[in-house]
């Protein structure tokens, strides 16, 4: 993994949230999301202090007895670092997560919008909410990470995803020389998904992003959008021939690195007897095709149009009806947002509108299971024949790096051209376009009768690939990105740095 | 106007439509749509063919009658051309108009799609429409091209708007020398909003285009799009240092000239008496200020955030409830596309709330008038002291060039950022984004509040813009790029040309 550094973390979600349990006693739950699976091994190799927002009340406790200093703690895969849990006045922090982060700018990077009618960001209190919550809060985790830096001057800060797009800014200006790396890990779209939100808001996000040394993005895609918008909006200069442009004096380099998973973690998971109590459910009641998908309902991953892409696919194929059932894993997401509440609605009616159209003895066309379970996920990825992601638009997808791996039936992967993702995977998978259901149908017929060889051909050049570029791949290589540009600039980032030329 | 040139002209829509008058005697109507007026100038000054669809069912005796040929005909300007129209097959032209041209490429190009539900391409039955009904009626608009060439070898061939896209491809494969030029009256996107489209109809429409040597747009920013689209959709190679593209061995040149106005033509309309009659009613029952819209009820004219804006901007500034009417002139649109029904019953029901919320005696804070009547819009433009254009997406929009030509109270243009004429007229408008209604509140105030001297300059400064960019100078400048185009390449276009070096 390379030399030990410094490392300070901060991301909106910590590692671990903390509950009361039997006896009063405070128990450390693991914390939501991929990105604490994916930061989680970082501890393991390097010195990490995690800056993260206090979740629970007992969260808040702790951010109030550690007066405002990181404590000791090990994280599940046994590695120790020190957290610093941010107790943010609730209202700001509101503001902060359910009007500006979700469903804001997540549906401005992901082009939801439905234009016509939204944003409206003048009923949704928009921009008081940036004043008064985005900004407050990122200024807070600008102000925790540079206590941190103070004690730890050489220490690279690591800024993740959307939800902290001021900080670096708020960091840079008292930190000049500091080592600032940011990954977005959603997508980044281009110039007119941006041109919906106030212009305010853009170039402050822009602005705040070229603060940083580095942002990494998982794709070529996503970068090159970045920098057609940065010389847009913030009017950053590209820097010919490379990937990285210059704004305010500062240069920054972009990266285009896929997250990915770590095999290991996966393995272990796999053989978990949870996985395998489910797994045998799966298998007592499977017809002879599976096509899975797993997903959290969000608009974003395109459940419904893949639903009647499975119905026309029924249609079109008479012969296969009552022999293959898309097992559909669904964790229900942000149920507090409207838009979110009325798609899992949807997502419900049309399976039903499916199921009830082929209804059949011992048949169900669409197995829903809407749940947030893990192992039942995992069992699911061991027994596809066909794993379906047809999201509108997705930063990654880890599903389509992880399902494969754990896979045991040569299942084929249909990927959504839109996900990151197919910018790696693509020469081993069934591309589709996520807006025509006519092709995913199609799709499914074709990864269902594909021949034994290619199947298994691709499943393993898929493992392969993963295994080359895992998680491990992914946060060295950011690393040695962010020392390569800062010496490259003549910065003192990585002290054994030999080539120290200018720019 | 430059040498008189043979031109064909394509559009769907010709110049006039017949409809049998009293004692069944054939009369003329003048076909709706801006796209007429802007042609017909044409004919006064160049040898000119028209072919488009034959839309009454006298329009299509004539074209049965006339045997396929084009016949003499004379426009209300008092020129002299010939006109051929095409009687298409109905349930052909029906999935070319009403499934593929609107709302598919309308919806499309303005990036209005409700990408979580939208484009249901398969519920629309649109590869279907592609290619039984918008193929075949460019197909028909080919086939009456290469003939009337055939007869004119030396004739421009002129088409206009999205609904020929495939055509150019048709006429070049048969007529290699002819000289092609396309106008694009509407926004060319991003390619996010390409991507939502079948992969064969995005690739045909680009592979069309191209095969044009001149393409035009309103705007550098839809022509920038287009020549990263080209590369991206078609693998068109970017000619470096040059507004051009090749692609399969031909070069494309790319204008970006704003359509505009004939302001003789707008002189005369003034004068008519029916703009008098309105103008005297609406200077009887106006109160002090007006704020005037005129548009179609297109959702992408963004009619709905204008009233809240409206709204929002009443309650900031309760001093002038009372003194401020918001005249709405709404010419019904489309009204057979659900999506465009429902949109004008949001247009009502919002305007009854406003109004409801602040009902006065004697004052009606929106005064919906939806109605196609051009005479009252006329009149609404002498009497506006606010015009505002708030589009989310608008190729150029000509009411923005046109009404301040006929002002007559130094009123003040608020102008959306994304229509076409703001590239041209921004330094005389206040700018607002389309999505920002507090933005757009704020613009209504400070148009209102401007002092004179500043609202003299920009009308004054808008109408020397439009007046030295009028119609004249768009068709004149296209005609100019066209033989630009061919001559540098060594084409035959111009026979005049003295220059042909070769690219």
């Amino acid at each position: 993994m390379g030399k030990r550094r410094e490392i300070i973390i901060v991301s909106n979600r910590g590692p671990v949230t903390y509950q009361r349990g039997p006896e009063q006693v405070r128990e450390a739950k693991r914390g939501g999301g991929g990105l604490v699976t994916a930061l989680g091994g970082l501890a393991l190799h390097h010195d990490v202090t995690w800056i993260a927002s206090a979740m629970s009340d007992v969260d808040r406790e702790i951010a109030e007895e550690s007066h405002g200093r990181a404590v000791e703690e090990r994280l599940e895969n046994g590695a120790d670092y020190r957290l610093r849990l941010l107790a943010h006045e609730p209202s700001a922090y509101d503001q902060y997560y359910n009007v500006v982060a979700n469903p804001t700018l997540w549906f401005t990077q992901h082009c939801l919008w439905d234009l016509v009618r939204e944003p409206d960001s003048e009923r949704s209190g928009l921009v008081e909410a940036w004043r008064n919550g985005y900004a407050p809060i990122n200024a807070a985790f600008a102000e925790a990470a540079l206590e941190e830096l103070s004690r730890r001057p050489e220490a690279i800060v690591f800024f993740n995803d959307y939800h902290l797009y001021l900080a670096p800014r708020l960091v840079r200006t008292r930190a000049p020389g500091a080592a600032l790396l940011h990954f977005v890990h959603i997508p980044w779209p281009q110039l007119n998904c941006w041109r919906v939100l106030p212009e305010e808001i853009t170039v402050a996000i822009h602005d705040g992003l070229l603060a940083n040394d580095v942002v990494g993005f998982h794709t070529t895609r996503w970068r090159s959008n970045f920098i057609q918008s940065a010389q847009s909006v913030a009017g950053a200069k590209r820097i010919s021939g490379k990937a990285a442009v210059s704004h305010a004096g500062t240069t920054t380099c972009l990266s285009a690195r896929g997250i990915s998973i770590d095999p290991d973690e996966l393995a272990a998971l796999v053989e978990d007897p949870r996985v395998q109590e489910h797994e045998r459910r799966i298998i007592e009641t499977r017809p002879e095709f599976l096509v899975v998908r797993v997903d959290r309902t969000d608009p974003s991953k395109n459940i419904v149009r893949g639903f009647r892409a499975f119905e026309l696919f029924l249609e079109q194929h008479p012969e296969l009806q009552g022999r293959v059932t898309m097992l559909s894993c669904l964790d229900p997401s942000r149920l507090n947002i409207p838009e979110y509440e009325n798609y899992l609605e949807a997502i419900q009616r049309e399976a039903q509108r499916v199921n009830e159209r082929f209804q059949q003895q011992g048949w169900t066309a669409i197995d829903l299971q809407i749940e947030d379970d893990v192992h039942q996920s995992i069992a699911a990825y061991k027994q596809y024949d066909v794993l379906f992601v047809n999201a509108i638009s997705d930063g990654l997808n880890l599903v389509a790096k992880e399902a494969p791996l754990a896979n045991e039936r040569d299942g084929v992967l249909i990927l959504s051209e839109n996900t990151g993702a197919h910018e790696e995977l693509g020469p081993f998978s069934l591309a589709i376009d996520p807006f025509d259901v006519r092709a995913q149908a199609l799709a499914i017929y074709e990864a269902l009768t594909m021949r034994a060889d290619v199947r298994k051909r691709w499943i393993e050049d898929i493992r392969a690939w993963v295994s080359e570029h895992d998680l491990a791949w992914w946060i060295n290589g950011l690393l040695h990105d962010l020392d390569d540009c800062r010496a490259r600039r003549g910065e003192p980032g990585d002290p054994s740095a030999k080539a120290k030329t200018g720019a």
